[in-house]
């Protein structure tokens, strides 16, 4: 990314994390404050929150309280990994102790309602009701995504299909959300709104693809982790599952003894899965996908005056392409 | 309670479930379907969902969909109990197999989210930003009173102060707000919201401390349950409490002794137990204080006219502290 571009981009993230600081003083309980920080203060990007000013800025000067406004996906986002790391039983998370490893999952999910409660209240108080059923809807959506997300996992079904419809939930819905809360609280219009809806439902659904393929050919000094995981764990991810629709005969017979064989025999097999999937083209097709999506995202918002904002979320949607990490 | 407040209760309980089964047919996932029918039909009395609607029915008919408005509130105490059921690792729950223990954890910390932001959608769709904001305000409260709960029980620093404060969080904050919204829902005055408030929030803790009573005098036949469970648990109740202020010297060192013991030197104590909180003095003034807060809760209510929906509210209040189970 674009050192200027990233630099905008801190900046601003600071005043997001100001606005939270000053929002959880409300907190009564020490333990609960100490919670909250941990879940929110680990040097986060802030990018849905960003997204929100963004987008609320395309028409304007965003209104009074935008960063407040803009918070709520933050929490909502921390909301759910705190609840996803009780799930999983989690100990770990960007290489720092999970808060459930500290706290236990009693304080976490609770912890973790807290959180939804104050981001409705937030969204209540600030951005009215439209605002506020798009964010309860893509809560929803998102929990939908999870519960699809299980039904395909024990059906054994997974497809380019469902993978799809399980990202809309999980990931998409929480960042087009995002987008189109800003526009709404700008007072834009349908057509605007339509248009950032695209944009950031677009940029979720890359940003995971875009993930999918770091775990194959990532480099792990830059991204942090080993590559590989994914495949080792049967995750079936767009390029393993574009492999799987599109390999020959041969190929496909020996992806599929690899995914009902152990993690330890795919760990050992990775090299051989990654020509594989490079074999038949999932690799490229994969990352056409990403492209045609950001494609698409940057082109919804021609419709926009050329602004600083608009600048910066074509920036971020180009980043998303680009990233290593 | 008397038969006919029985019956009228029941008959519009019955509309209660009519609004959220229509409600849930928007569920996707027939496993999040499963699992929340299986929170919300389990033939529970509705108690919060019946209080916005006769609270709404205090000055006129109600508006439309205060029904489904109403079913808020079932929906937040289901969560609520989902959530709780997860943290304690609860098997049974009213004699039936919790839903976590069915299904795991994982479909029910999400089903418990979905029902927060479905209530809070519902609250948003029909009830308006300051009844979106007295709903988001309750959950907080709930979750900090949870949070005062487990600092008093790790610092061992129980007092009827701390008792009431944590009683206000983790019960009679929902119960109380359940009545303010029914009366704003309603176009209620600032007055007639202060009194329902004070009546729902009296009626709550009025309940927790007769659910107490029960607990050292309730008939096993009527509640379903054996006696001394709170006490054996080392569980700091009202009564309890009570006693430990004001016993005499020698009392209070057992009773204090008793506490430091195991659960099994305590079950086999009980009824020497029982006879000092009698002699001092505690089952009676915790009584008197339950029947102090209803009738304050019942005299909150004169500022309303004569109408069915009081004698109703009036009603409720009285069987709360004649109930034997």
């Amino acid at each position: 990314m674009d050192q200027i571009l990233r630099n905008i981009l801190k900046a601003e993230a600071a005043t997001i994390d100001a606005a939270m600081e000053a929002d959880l003083v409300a907190v009564q309980s020490p333990l609960l404050h100490e919670v909250l920080c941990h879940a929110l203060f680990q040097g986060g990007k802030r990018i849905r929150p960003l997204l929100v000013r963004y987008s609320a800025s395309l028409i304007g000067e965003p209104p009074a309280h935008v960063n407040t406004l803009a918070s709520v996906f933050e929490y909502l986002h921390a909301a759910s990994l705190l609840h996803d790391d009780v799930i999983d039983h989690a100990d770990l998370r960007r290489g720092k102790e999970t808060a459930n490893r500290l706290w236990g999952n009693e304080a976490v999910i609770l912890a973790g309602d807290y959180l939804l409660a104050r981001a409705m209240e937030l969204v209540a108080a600030f951005g009215g009701a439209e605002c506020q059923r798009l964010v309860s809807e893509a809560i929803r959506r998102m929990v939908e995504g999870e519960f699809l997300q299980m039904r395909v996992a024990e059906t054994r079904n997974a497809s380019e299909a469902s993978y799809f419809a399980i990202l809309q939930g999980k990931t998409a819905a929480l960042i087009g959300a995002a987008c189109e809360v800003g526009i709404v609280f700008a007072g834009g219009t349908r057509q605007q709104r339509r248009a950032l809806r695209t944009y950031g439902t677009n940029l979720g659904l890359a940003f995971q693809i875009i993930d999918d393929l770091l775990d194959y050919h990532g480099d792990p000094n830059e991204t942090g982790k080993a590559v590989g995981n994914d495949f080792q764990e049967g995750k079936m991810t767009l390029p393993l599952l574009m492999a799987l629709a599109n390999a020959g005969g041969a190929d496909r017979a020996r992806l599929e003894a690899l995914l009902a064989a152990t993690p330890e025999t795919r760990r050992a097999a990775f090299a051989e899965a990654r020509r594989l999937l490079d074999a038949s083209g999932a690799f490229a097709n994969a990352r056409a996908k990403a492209e045609t999506l950001i494609t698409e995202a940057i082109a919804s918002l021609a419709i926009f005056p050329d602004t600083a904002a608009r600048q910066v979320l074509t920036g971020l949607a180009g980043y998303v392409l680009t990233r290593t990490k």
